[in-house]
Protein backbone atom coordinates (compact mmCIF):
# COMPACT_ATOMS: atom_id res chain seq x y z
CA UNK A 1 0.00 0.00 0.00
CA UNK A 2 1.44 3.32 -0.84
CA UNK A 3 -1.25 5.66 -1.15
CA UNK A 4 -4.55 6.72 0.65
CA UNK A 5 -7.71 4.35 -1.03
CA UNK A 6 -9.83 7.93 -0.25
CA UNK A 7 -7.87 10.83 -1.09
CA UNK A 8 -4.68 9.82 -3.02
CA UNK A 9 -2.32 11.08 -0.86
CA UNK A 10 0.99 8.80 -0.13
CA UNK A 11 0.30 6.94 3.04
CA UNK A 12 2.91 6.30 5.71
CA UNK A 13 3.50 3.66 8.01
CA UNK A 14 3.32 4.38 11.26
CA UNK A 15 1.60 3.55 15.17
CA UNK A 16 -1.45 5.71 15.34
CA UNK A 17 -1.89 7.39 18.68
CA UNK A 18 -3.34 5.47 20.96
CA UNK A 19 -2.48 2.06 19.18
CA UNK A 20 0.11 -0.50 19.30
CA UNK A 21 1.50 -1.64 16.31
CA UNK A 22 2.00 0.20 12.88
CA UNK A 23 -0.71 0.66 10.17
CA UNK A 24 -0.92 2.46 6.79
CA UNK A 25 -1.78 6.20 7.97
CA UNK A 26 -3.12 9.13 5.72
CA UNK A 27 -1.83 12.29 6.86
CA UNK A 28 -4.25 14.28 4.60
CA UNK A 29 -7.81 12.86 5.52
CA UNK A 30 -6.23 11.31 8.72
CA UNK A 31 -7.30 7.46 7.51
CA UNK A 32 -6.16 4.67 9.13
CA UNK A 33 -6.54 1.71 7.03
CA UNK A 34 -6.38 -1.78 8.87
CA UNK A 35 -5.45 -5.12 7.74
CA UNK A 36 -6.70 -8.25 9.20
CA UNK A 37 -6.91 -11.94 8.35
CA UNK A 38 -9.16 -13.08 5.65
CA UNK A 39 -11.63 -16.00 6.21
CA UNK A 40 -11.79 -18.87 3.31
CA UNK A 41 -15.19 -20.87 3.67
CA UNK A 42 -15.47 -24.85 2.10
CA UNK A 43 -17.55 -28.18 2.81
CA UNK A 44 -16.95 -31.37 3.09
CA UNK A 45 -19.83 -32.45 0.99
CA UNK A 46 -20.77 -36.50 1.35
CA UNK A 47 -22.97 -38.47 -0.30
CA UNK A 48 -23.21 -42.35 1.34
CA UNK A 49 -20.10 -43.14 2.30
CA UNK A 50 -18.18 -40.60 -0.21
CA UNK A 51 -16.61 -37.48 -0.53
CA UNK A 52 -17.02 -34.87 -3.14
CA UNK A 53 -13.80 -33.85 -4.59
CA UNK A 54 -12.83 -31.07 -7.25
CA UNK A 55 -9.57 -31.31 -9.61
CA UNK A 56 -7.82 -27.71 -9.63
CA UNK A 57 -8.60 -26.66 -13.14
CA UNK A 58 -6.81 -22.87 -12.11
CA UNK A 59 -3.99 -21.63 -10.87
CA UNK A 60 -2.31 -22.45 -7.84
CA UNK A 61 -1.91 -25.86 -7.66
CA UNK A 62 -3.79 -26.64 -10.95
CA UNK A 63 -3.82 -30.09 -11.68
CA UNK A 64 -4.23 -31.30 -7.94
CA UNK A 65 -7.24 -32.01 -6.29
CA UNK A 66 -9.27 -30.18 -2.94
CA UNK A 67 -12.23 -29.72 -1.16
CA UNK A 68 -14.64 -26.57 -2.35
CA UNK A 69 -13.72 -23.58 -0.63
CA UNK A 70 -13.12 -19.97 -1.26
CA UNK A 71 -13.05 -16.38 0.63
CA UNK A 72 -16.14 -15.39 1.99
CA UNK A 73 -17.50 -12.57 0.60
CA UNK A 74 -19.48 -9.66 2.01
CA UNK A 75 -23.14 -9.84 2.17
CA UNK A 76 -22.74 -13.63 3.46
CA UNK A 77 -22.76 -15.74 6.53
CA UNK A 78 -19.72 -18.32 6.77
CA UNK A 79 -22.32 -21.37 5.84
CA UNK A 80 -24.21 -19.30 3.02
CA UNK A 81 -20.26 -18.63 1.47
CA UNK A 82 -19.59 -22.50 2.28
CA UNK A 83 -22.46 -23.54 0.56
CA UNK A 84 -21.88 -20.70 -2.26
CA UNK A 85 -18.20 -21.98 -3.08
CA UNK A 86 -19.55 -25.70 -3.58
CA UNK A 87 -22.16 -24.82 -5.54
CA UNK A 88 -19.48 -22.88 -7.90
CA UNK A 89 -17.11 -25.59 -7.98
CA UNK A 90 -18.81 -28.32 -8.32
CA UNK A 91 -22.13 -27.82 -9.30
CA UNK A 92 -23.83 -29.74 -6.19
CA UNK A 93 -26.04 -28.18 -3.59
CA UNK A 94 -24.94 -29.09 0.03
CA UNK A 95 -27.07 -29.47 2.92
CA UNK A 96 -27.23 -29.98 6.94
CA UNK A 97 -23.79 -28.04 6.97
CA UNK A 98 -22.31 -28.52 10.19
CA UNK A 99 -19.42 -26.33 11.46
CA UNK A 100 -16.27 -28.90 11.89
CA UNK A 101 -12.75 -26.96 11.80
CA UNK A 102 -10.98 -24.09 11.87
CA UNK A 103 -7.30 -23.63 10.97
CA UNK A 104 -5.58 -20.53 11.95
CA UNK A 105 -2.93 -20.13 8.67
CA UNK A 106 -1.05 -17.33 10.20
CA UNK A 107 1.92 -17.07 7.76
CA UNK A 108 -0.79 -16.26 5.02
CA UNK A 109 -3.18 -14.01 6.89
CA UNK A 110 -6.19 -16.81 6.50
CA UNK A 111 -8.54 -18.23 8.33
CA UNK A 112 -10.18 -21.58 6.43
CA UNK A 113 -13.38 -22.75 8.38
CA UNK A 114 -14.33 -25.84 7.14
CA UNK A 115 -17.89 -27.94 7.03
CA UNK A 116 -19.38 -31.12 7.15
CA UNK A 117 -22.01 -31.30 4.93
CA UNK A 118 -24.48 -33.51 3.21
CA UNK A 119 -25.02 -33.53 -1.20
CA UNK A 120 -28.90 -32.55 -1.73
CA UNK A 121 -28.42 -35.40 -4.10
CA UNK A 122 -25.94 -37.01 -5.80
CA UNK A 123 -25.93 -34.13 -8.94
CA UNK A 124 -22.76 -32.11 -9.83
CA UNK A 125 -20.64 -31.30 -12.54
CA UNK A 126 -17.35 -29.72 -13.78
CA UNK A 127 -17.05 -25.54 -13.56
CA UNK A 128 -14.72 -23.55 -14.70
CA UNK A 129 -12.73 -24.14 -11.44
CA UNK A 130 -12.78 -27.62 -11.36
CA UNK A 131 -11.61 -30.02 -14.55
CA UNK A 132 -13.32 -32.87 -12.64
CA UNK A 133 -15.86 -33.38 -9.79
CA UNK A 134 -15.49 -36.91 -8.30
CA UNK A 135 -17.05 -39.08 -5.05
CA UNK A 136 -14.03 -40.70 -3.29
CA UNK A 137 -14.56 -42.99 -0.91
CA UNK A 138 -11.62 -42.98 1.90
CA UNK A 139 -10.07 -45.63 -0.15
CA UNK A 140 -10.00 -43.87 -3.55
CA UNK A 141 -8.90 -40.21 -1.97
CA UNK A 142 -6.11 -39.11 -4.34
CA UNK A 143 -3.98 -38.72 -1.03
CA UNK A 144 -0.05 -37.94 -2.74
CA UNK A 145 -2.36 -35.61 -5.44
CA UNK A 146 -4.08 -32.82 -2.88
CA UNK A 147 -3.40 -29.56 -3.57
CA UNK A 148 -3.28 -27.81 -0.28
CA UNK A 149 -2.32 -29.02 3.24
CA UNK A 150 -5.09 -27.51 4.66
CA UNK A 151 -7.11 -30.16 2.95
CA UNK A 152 -4.82 -32.53 3.46
CA UNK A 153 -5.17 -32.28 7.11
CA UNK A 154 -9.04 -31.76 6.91
CA UNK A 155 -9.17 -34.70 4.57
CA UNK A 156 -7.20 -37.07 7.48
CA UNK A 157 -9.55 -35.26 10.53
CA UNK A 158 -12.62 -36.12 9.22
CA UNK A 159 -11.39 -39.81 8.31
CA UNK A 160 -10.10 -40.23 11.50
CA UNK A 161 -13.16 -39.03 13.45
CA UNK A 162 -15.14 -40.72 10.93
CA UNK A 163 -13.86 -43.98 12.87
CA UNK A 164 -15.56 -43.00 16.00
CA UNK A 165 -18.41 -40.73 14.98
CA UNK A 166 -17.22 -37.99 17.20
CA UNK A 167 -17.09 -34.86 14.80
CA UNK A 168 -16.50 -32.47 17.99
CA UNK A 169 -15.17 -29.15 16.32
CA UNK A 170 -11.68 -28.40 16.79
CA UNK A 171 -9.10 -25.30 15.94
CA UNK A 172 -4.99 -26.48 14.41
CA UNK A 173 -2.71 -24.22 12.93
CA UNK A 174 -1.38 -25.06 9.91
CA UNK A 175 2.48 -23.16 10.11
CA UNK A 176 4.64 -21.86 7.28
CA UNK A 177 6.06 -25.19 5.32
CA UNK A 178 9.73 -23.75 6.22
CA UNK A 179 9.05 -24.59 9.91
CA UNK A 180 7.96 -27.89 9.07
CA UNK A 181 10.18 -29.14 6.14
CA UNK A 182 7.08 -29.48 3.53
CA UNK B 1 -12.50 3.59 -2.17
CA UNK B 2 -12.01 6.08 -4.75
CA UNK B 3 -8.23 5.55 -5.30
CA UNK B 4 -5.71 2.42 -5.75
CA UNK B 5 -3.50 2.40 -3.06
CA UNK B 6 -1.08 0.73 -5.45
CA UNK B 7 -0.34 3.37 -7.91
CA UNK B 8 -2.80 6.14 -6.95
CA UNK B 9 -4.82 5.97 -10.35
CA UNK B 10 -8.63 6.24 -9.64
CA UNK B 11 -10.39 3.46 -9.32
CA UNK B 12 -13.80 1.77 -10.79
CA UNK B 13 -16.33 -0.08 -9.69
CA UNK B 14 -16.86 -2.46 -11.78
CA UNK B 15 -17.20 -7.03 -12.52
CA UNK B 16 -13.46 -8.02 -13.09
CA UNK B 17 -13.39 -10.31 -15.90
CA UNK B 18 -14.07 -14.51 -14.74
CA UNK B 19 -15.71 -12.42 -11.60
CA UNK B 20 -19.27 -12.24 -10.68
CA UNK B 21 -19.89 -9.19 -8.69
CA UNK B 22 -18.21 -5.88 -8.95
CA UNK B 23 -15.02 -5.06 -6.82
CA UNK B 24 -12.74 -1.61 -7.13
CA UNK B 25 -10.69 -1.79 -9.87
CA UNK B 26 -7.38 -0.12 -11.38
CA UNK B 27 -7.60 0.00 -14.82
CA UNK B 28 -3.95 1.19 -15.13
CA UNK B 29 -1.88 -1.11 -12.82
CA UNK B 30 -4.72 -3.76 -12.99
CA UNK B 31 -5.39 -4.49 -9.25
CA UNK B 32 -8.64 -5.88 -8.19
CA UNK B 33 -9.25 -4.57 -4.20
CA UNK B 34 -10.77 -7.36 -2.79
CA UNK B 35 -12.86 -6.65 0.29
CA UNK B 36 -14.24 -9.29 2.90
CA UNK B 37 -15.57 -9.60 6.42
CA UNK B 38 -13.60 -9.04 9.39
CA UNK B 39 -13.16 -11.36 12.28
CA UNK B 40 -13.92 -9.95 15.91
CA UNK B 41 -12.43 -12.54 18.55
CA UNK B 42 -13.02 -12.74 22.62
CA UNK B 43 -13.64 -14.76 25.33
CA UNK B 44 -15.79 -15.15 28.08
CA UNK B 45 -13.25 -15.52 31.24
CA UNK B 46 -14.39 -17.47 33.70
CA UNK B 47 -13.21 -17.41 37.80
CA UNK B 48 -15.01 -19.87 40.25
CA UNK B 49 -18.72 -19.39 39.29
CA UNK B 50 -17.93 -15.77 37.90
CA UNK B 51 -17.49 -14.22 34.31
CA UNK B 52 -15.49 -11.18 34.18
CA UNK B 53 -16.82 -8.30 32.03
CA UNK B 54 -15.59 -4.77 31.50
CA UNK B 55 -17.56 -1.14 31.63
CA UNK B 56 -16.70 0.20 28.57
CA UNK B 57 -14.21 3.48 28.91
CA UNK B 58 -14.34 4.47 25.09
CA UNK B 59 -16.96 4.42 22.19
CA UNK B 60 -18.97 3.10 20.77
CA UNK B 61 -21.53 2.49 23.83
CA UNK B 62 -19.09 3.97 26.41
CA UNK B 63 -20.39 2.81 29.72
CA UNK B 64 -22.12 -0.09 29.32
CA UNK B 65 -20.58 -3.41 30.12
CA UNK B 66 -19.07 -5.87 27.85
CA UNK B 67 -16.93 -9.10 27.47
CA UNK B 68 -13.37 -8.44 26.42
CA UNK B 69 -13.05 -8.93 22.61
CA UNK B 70 -11.76 -6.78 19.51
CA UNK B 71 -10.37 -7.29 15.96
CA UNK B 72 -7.96 -10.43 14.86
CA UNK B 73 -4.90 -8.98 13.82
CA UNK B 74 -2.42 -9.99 11.04
CA UNK B 75 0.46 -12.54 13.13
CA UNK B 76 -1.93 -14.31 15.64
CA UNK B 77 -4.15 -17.43 15.77
CA UNK B 78 -8.00 -16.41 17.01
CA UNK B 79 -6.80 -17.75 20.20
CA UNK B 80 -3.80 -15.72 20.64
CA UNK B 81 -6.42 -12.57 19.62
CA UNK B 82 -9.01 -13.28 21.76
CA UNK B 83 -6.34 -14.00 24.78
CA UNK B 84 -4.30 -10.90 23.93
CA UNK B 85 -7.74 -8.87 23.66
CA UNK B 86 -8.68 -9.98 27.46
CA UNK B 87 -5.34 -8.82 28.41
CA UNK B 88 -5.75 -5.52 26.95
CA UNK B 89 -8.96 -4.54 28.17
CA UNK B 90 -8.94 -6.30 31.51
CA UNK B 91 -5.32 -7.00 32.89
CA UNK B 92 -6.30 -10.61 33.05
CA UNK B 93 -4.06 -13.68 31.66
CA UNK B 94 -6.61 -16.63 30.22
CA UNK B 95 -6.75 -20.31 30.16
CA UNK B 96 -7.93 -22.96 28.60
CA UNK B 97 -9.68 -21.27 25.96
CA UNK B 98 -12.35 -23.28 24.14
CA UNK B 99 -14.19 -22.44 20.88
CA UNK B 100 -17.73 -22.20 21.83
CA UNK B 101 -19.84 -19.36 19.51
CA UNK B 102 -19.91 -18.09 16.13
CA UNK B 103 -21.68 -15.20 14.82
CA UNK B 104 -22.23 -13.79 11.62
CA UNK B 105 -23.25 -10.34 11.89
CA UNK B 106 -23.74 -9.38 8.09
CA UNK B 107 -24.74 -6.16 7.94
CA UNK B 108 -22.06 -4.71 9.79
CA UNK B 109 -19.50 -7.22 7.79
CA UNK B 110 -18.09 -8.87 10.93
CA UNK B 111 -17.96 -12.16 12.35
CA UNK B 112 -17.81 -12.68 16.37
CA UNK B 113 -15.78 -15.39 17.60
CA UNK B 114 -15.88 -16.03 21.22
CA UNK B 115 -13.91 -18.90 23.51
CA UNK B 116 -14.81 -20.03 27.10
CA UNK B 117 -11.71 -19.73 29.03
CA UNK B 118 -10.39 -19.26 32.43
CA UNK B 119 -8.78 -16.41 34.14
CA UNK B 120 -5.12 -18.05 35.66
CA UNK B 121 -5.81 -16.03 38.87
CA UNK B 122 -8.81 -13.57 39.80
CA UNK B 123 -5.66 -10.58 38.39
CA UNK B 124 -7.32 -7.59 36.79
CA UNK B 125 -7.89 -4.27 36.36
CA UNK B 126 -9.07 -1.28 34.96
CA UNK B 127 -7.38 -0.19 31.76
CA UNK B 128 -7.50 2.57 28.67
CA UNK B 129 -10.57 1.03 27.09
CA UNK B 130 -12.19 -0.55 30.65
CA UNK B 131 -13.50 2.05 33.21
CA UNK B 132 -14.21 -0.96 35.16
CA UNK B 133 -13.69 -4.46 35.27
CA UNK B 134 -15.43 -7.08 37.46
CA UNK B 135 -16.43 -10.39 38.09
CA UNK B 136 -20.11 -11.15 37.92
CA UNK B 137 -22.60 -13.91 39.01
CA UNK B 138 -25.34 -14.63 36.68
CA UNK B 139 -27.89 -12.75 38.94
CA UNK B 140 -24.92 -9.57 39.35
CA UNK B 141 -25.04 -9.53 35.16
CA UNK B 142 -25.73 -6.36 34.39
CA UNK B 143 -28.28 -7.40 32.20
CA UNK B 144 -29.77 -4.01 30.82
CA UNK B 145 -26.92 -2.25 30.57
CA UNK B 146 -25.07 -4.68 27.72
CA UNK B 147 -22.93 -2.91 25.30
CA UNK B 148 -23.91 -4.88 22.24
CA UNK B 149 -26.40 -7.69 21.46
CA UNK B 150 -23.77 -9.63 20.13
CA UNK B 151 -22.82 -10.06 23.86
CA UNK B 152 -25.79 -10.18 24.88
CA UNK B 153 -26.41 -13.40 23.19
CA UNK B 154 -23.60 -14.86 23.66
CA UNK B 155 -24.01 -14.42 27.87
CA UNK B 156 -27.65 -15.58 27.67
CA UNK B 157 -26.05 -19.01 25.51
CA UNK B 158 -23.39 -19.05 28.17
CA UNK B 159 -26.17 -19.32 31.05
CA UNK B 160 -28.51 -21.22 29.68
CA UNK B 161 -25.57 -24.13 28.28
CA UNK B 162 -24.36 -23.89 31.54
CA UNK B 163 -27.38 -25.44 33.70
CA UNK B 164 -26.81 -28.20 31.27
CA UNK B 165 -22.75 -28.29 30.85
CA UNK B 166 -22.81 -28.86 27.20
CA UNK B 167 -21.20 -26.27 25.30
CA UNK B 168 -21.44 -27.51 22.14
CA UNK B 169 -19.75 -25.17 19.12
CA UNK B 170 -22.42 -22.64 18.01
CA UNK B 171 -23.38 -20.42 15.13
CA UNK B 172 -26.11 -17.77 15.18
CA UNK B 173 -26.55 -15.23 13.30
CA UNK B 174 -27.23 -11.20 14.41
CA UNK B 175 -29.44 -9.12 12.13
CA UNK B 176 -29.57 -5.60 11.34
CA UNK B 177 -31.48 -3.94 14.34
CA UNK B 178 -33.71 -2.55 11.63
CA UNK B 179 -35.54 -5.99 11.00
CA UNK B 180 -36.09 -6.88 14.82
CA UNK B 181 -37.30 -3.95 16.10
CA UNK B 182 -34.15 -3.74 18.34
Amino acid sequence: MKYCSHCGNRVEWIVPTGDDRPRHVCRRCETVFYKNPVMVVGCIPVWDDKILMCRRAIEPQRGLWTLPAGFLEIGETVAEGAARETREETGAAVIDLRPYLLFDIVHIQQMYFMFRSRLQKPDFNTTRESAEVKLFSQEEVPWGEIAFRVIDKTLQLYFKNKRTGQFDFQIYRIEAPDTQGR
